[in-house]
């Protein structure tokens, strides 16, 4: 009951109201793995640079996270250089390096390609439905995330690996761009024509919205007083969203509000420190505490 | 057991995408006196100008809304123009006539000077602090809207109003401009260093945050596919709030949750027409309808 992720390993400078730092590991299947490995094994699809280390690989280790699917290539790693301002909604991006990550070409090792849950992390629509392709069948659900980058840039590519997605996960802002609709509850009509079955929403400090045909659930960020850093909350937040629903092993309506629970737990974590550096300590016992808190705080009692 | 409101009536022009009106009766607590006495009687302190006639009051009619305190003067009442871009989020004024409203200053009448509970609309604090002294006692409970004109030109005598304030309802922007602090949970604190200790913060299309001393809930704005007109949705959520409050005639946590969820549906029903078309034909079926919809959507089911 494994879940396969494909997408970004990179080296990020950031710089937030809280301070700055360099050189931390990032990038979307990073965050991605380190949460969703709390729920179920997860196994990596990436490439790195010679400048991935012993210690960046000492960040994956003691959990259980297959690294045979990450690649090391000749040169850099991917880096990503970004500032948030006092609002930490949206980060300003300062410096982006492809570098080996240009050239980056998924190879799904023979040993992943029976993963029955599958995750197309934020990379080129083509190379997302090869991934598919790679599979050895279909797997149970298939989740991909995009960006407006490739929306503007590659929507007919895009339009295709869609066919094949069962979870739609992206923000306010590209839900919008790629269905042409302002109104959420129309633009999920529209991610219906294309293919998903479940729209999530990523908002941020607003929280997440997950839309199934029929129905609605929308739930608030983890209300915190510090906030260092946001980079990767929204990687984290896919990784516990579809970690818990592949430990579920189910897609009902129960099951993706849990779901969604979890990805606002692990979320609220990774924004308390620089990169990675909550996400890495997070015990079972934080977990459970916060999330009952959590399933507590948006509970309607009863009078 | 009856809800006293202090604020505006006004006559409003408006433009949304979903087209244009004008000379439509508005203000503050005309939207909150239609929403509040679904849940209580409810008293209204307010000035009109002659432009007010028996079609305006007609409005109000059949409904238990007291307009003892609706004082007509010569001229014209408080006129309001504005517009809403594609994203509904924010009105651009285009245009302000104080007319009768610049010299309003609220008279209590004898008759309503008992109410138990007292609603301050969005006027000059030094007038809001006027109405708290002309009550024969303490009110159970005084709540109180602002916005950032008086926040930033009579900061002096808000911070005089707002300690005898139990419950603050105010925008976002609002409360960070207030309290000077970005974060909602470190801005609440300072409220309850103004006087508060509720604080509601409402979020338009991201629905609304409570917070009280040791627990935060949130809820979502109920998802519509059509959004007229937000006018009025801010002061609408206020009126099923206080409204549900007063009702309840307790305020402790469950009955402030259940409040929010009231409050998020009489909102939901406001944006459905311009101005208080569908406020004004709102049964109590469509709101036990709806608010069963809502309490289902964001309830968190057992797995």
């Amino acid at each position: 009951m494994s879940l396969l992720a494909v997408g970004s390993v990179a080296f990020d400078d950031l710089e937030t109201p809280a301070g700055r730092r360099e050189n931390l590991l990032g990038g979307s299947v990073t965050y991605f793995t380190l949460s969703a490995s709390h729920f179920v094994p997860t196994q990596m699809v990436a490439v790195v640079g010679e400048d991935f280390g012993p210690e960046q690989r000492g960040v994956f280790a003691n959990r259980p996270i297959d690294l045979s699917g990450l690649v090391q290539k000749p040169g850099r790693s991917f880096r990503w250089k970004g500032a948030y301002g006092r609002d930490l909604n949206e980060a300003r991006t300062l410096d982006t390096q492809l570098n080996v990550f240009a050239d980056f070409h998924p190879e799904i090792p023979e040993s992943f390609r029976q993963s029955p849950y599958l995750f197309l992390g934020n990379i080129e629509p083509s190379l997302q439905l090869d991934v598919v392709h790679q599979m050895a069948n279909r797997p149970k659900w298939v989740a991909l995330d995009t960006m407006n980058y490739w929306i503007r840039g590659s929507r007919e590519a895009l339009g295709e690996v869609l066919k094949k997605v069962d979870i739609l996960l992206v923000n306010e802002m590209e839900v919008r761009e790629l269905t042409l609709e302002q109104n959420l509850m129309k633009a999920f009509r529209r991610v219906l024509d294309f293919g998903p079955k479940v729209l999530v929403i990523k908002r941020g400090e607003y929280g997440a919205v997950l839309m199934t045909p029929g129905s609605v659930f929308a739930a608030p960020a983890y209300p915190l007083e510090d906030i260092v850093d946001p980079t990767g909350a929204g990687d984290t937040f896919a990784g516990g969203f579809l970690g818990k629903l592949a430990q579920l092993g189910r897609m009902d309506l129960p099951a993706l509000k849990h779901a969604v629970l979890m990805g606002t737990v692990m979320a609220s974590f990774t924004v308390e420190q620089f990169g990675t550096g909550r996400l890495e300590t997070v015990q079972k016992k934080d977990l459970d505490e916060r999330s009952k808190a959590f399933s507590d705080m948006i509970r309607l009692d009863d009078l």
